[in-house]
């Protein structure tokens, strides 16, 4: 297999990196916006290319139930689908099994469950998980795991690794397309053996990727902080590792600092749809009526084109009055402003500063969270 | 006063045109998409100009209701508080008084009704209309008129157009922003006589534009289209005329055969919300379940970002998916077709060749109509 991972500068655990794809390379740490039903929502591949972002997320789940991965794959992949001619990763659709389907039951064979948009009943097994990711043509695919809950004891998380393992093996086996990436997950939740267990005989199968799973279920971000550069640990110096779901700014910086390259979250959209921007002076309600007269950016300096044109007063306006303007544009900005997050922690990072770096992005952020 | 409009072709009726505005000129025969609320829903400015908006509408009851005119003012204008620096015309806030306030009383001295939003009682004279669009820095305001509904007796009519006369006379005289111009509006319904007595009193009065009301709520399309003649007719040749809230594109064509210079609507941006395309074969659903797979365009030969990046099968899966960025990549296409169809009819008139090209498109639209 062709080298597809170089780490280019290193700083304690956090480095930095260039991940080559089908569709072009990716500079790490890098931040995923997700694109669930083929679109980062609110947002055209125009305005994401603007902002900067490299590479962003489809969910398996979601578009093999709509528009079914044949259509998707038929129309020339998700790529030509949804207008994004950079690279795409897909998750396995297990983890949306398990937190939107209803009736779901787990064997060995797989997960038996019912769409949760009309409720038919619908099969995903480790082959149909890469089947469905083969179809879409994403350039990195995800193997099925079994993500149990937070809260579950020791003999479900053993039991749910052991599988995750097994379904791992079936993903690699049935895995043919030359072109795309597929990365295993190492899960085990907050038991440190068991994710040794998983990463160990995992990484024994030598996939290109390796993700860390089961932390945005997972005990609360102090316990994730304190665990990670652990868990990064186990995983292979020169394959990129992706954190799965996470996270708030602070908690892409702590995965940085442990050695994580890849991250994804829905919160820059779903925040944005929800009045709240990201600014490196800490979260903004834009809803409050403190912004109603407000001329100034979202955020001063911010370059995306939400702050270059508009004002706080603006955006309060158009949430007040229920605008689709205000969802799209203080989504852009907070897209923008994990982009810009990440660029900054690899030129920290490349400059031998990224400790300083994190502790100053932390102690400006502090009095408003 | 200076010359704010030159007729610069003519063909029979119809004309092209270029009106002066403090932000720059327009080519008319010019449609103007609607920014109710200070935004053209679901698009950026950045898209009005890709799609070559030269002016667009504010609606001057909604924004002094919310943000406020006052405000508005306060932060540099409507111009700056949208980020759009091309020309804008704000109605009078009349029309929206008639059909979205409640408990509506009018007198002489203006109307007193209670907000849409908050029940708040409010007032709307003459004086206070023309203050409110000088707040908010548009480059045309019009002044205040009443437009009684399509079915009202001949009694209330006449009594309409001689208060909106009154109207009309006070909005001039308390007019004073130089670089904005004050356009009058011909009311009068189906009743001819009427109308050419206001249309002679108000352009006694001198103003540099002439609008013709009360057609978006008249008898239909084909009373409209046969009376439009006679009523462009009574404006003055040499000041630009305009034509409220009219219409599909066939209205479109129909006023510019008549002389009509301006034209704004929803419906571009109403109907791409709702699913709906007009193309140059006529309108498409994109809902139906026969766009599922259909790699097409929404329209073949369209530039436009929708049409030149996606296709008809992702439309249709974004509307199924219910995502912000169908509306927004339709309502797109839509104000970019009625763009094209006035710079399209822009040229068949400087040819000379207006009336072919209306029956050719007519024809063209005519089956699926």
């Amino acid at each position: 297999m062709a080298v597809t991972f170089q780490v280019l500068h290193r700083d304690e655990q956090a480095r930095t990196g260039l991940l080559a794809t089908a569709h072009g390379p990716v500079e790490t740490p890098v931040f995923m916006p997700v694109g669930t039903q083929a679109t980062v929502k609110g947002l055209t591949p125009v305005m994401l290319r603007d902002v900067g972002a490299q590479i962003i997320l489809g969910n398996t789940y979601h578009l093999a139930l709509r528009p079914g991965d044949d259509l998707v794959a038929e129309l020339g992949g998700l790529h030509r689908f949804m207008g994004w001619d950079r690279p795409i990763l897909t998750d396995s659709g297990g983890f949306q099994v398990f937190s939107l389907a209803t009736q779901v039951k787990i064997t060995d064979q797989g997960a038996k469950f019912r769409s949760h948009i009309d409720g038919s009943p619908l099969e995903l097994t480790p082959e149909r998980a890469v089947e469905i990711q083969q179809n879409l043509g994403s350039d990195i695919a995800m193997v099925l795991d079994q993500c149990p809950p937070g809260d579950a004891g020791p003999d479900v998380i053993r039991a749910a690794v052991h599988r995750s393992v097994r379904w791992a093996e079936r993903c690699r086996t049935h895995h043919t397309r030359a072109d795309q990436l597929l990365f295993a997950i190492v899960q085990g939740g907050t038991n440190l053996a068991l994710r040794e267990e998983c990463a160990r005989e995992l990484v024994a199968m030598d996939f290109p990727g390796y993700a860390l799973g089961g932390f945005s279920v997972g005990e609360g971000p102090d316990a994730m902080h304190a665990a990670l550069p652990a868990c990064a640990a186990l995983l292979p110096e020169h394959k990129p590792r992706y954190l799965m779901g996470v996270g708030r700014p602070e908690d892409l910086l702590a995965g940085v600092a442990a050695g994580v390259d890849m991250f994804d979250c829905v919160m820059p959209t779903r925040n944005g749809r929800n009045a709240l921007a990201f600014t490196d002076s800490g979260p903004l309600r834009l809803r409050n009526a403190c912004h109603r007269r407000d001329p100034a950016p979202v955020e001063s300096g911010c370059p995306c084109y939400c702050c270059a044109t508009f004002s706080r007063a603006y955006l309060h306006h158009l949430f007040a009055a229920d605008e689709m303007l205000g969802p799209t544009l203080l989504s852009l900005h907070n897209v923008a402003f994990y982009l810009r997050l990440m660029a900054a922690a690899r030129r920290a990072v490349a400059e031998g500063q990224f400790a300083a770096f994190r502790a100053d992005r932390l102690a400006r952020w502090e009095p408003h969270s």
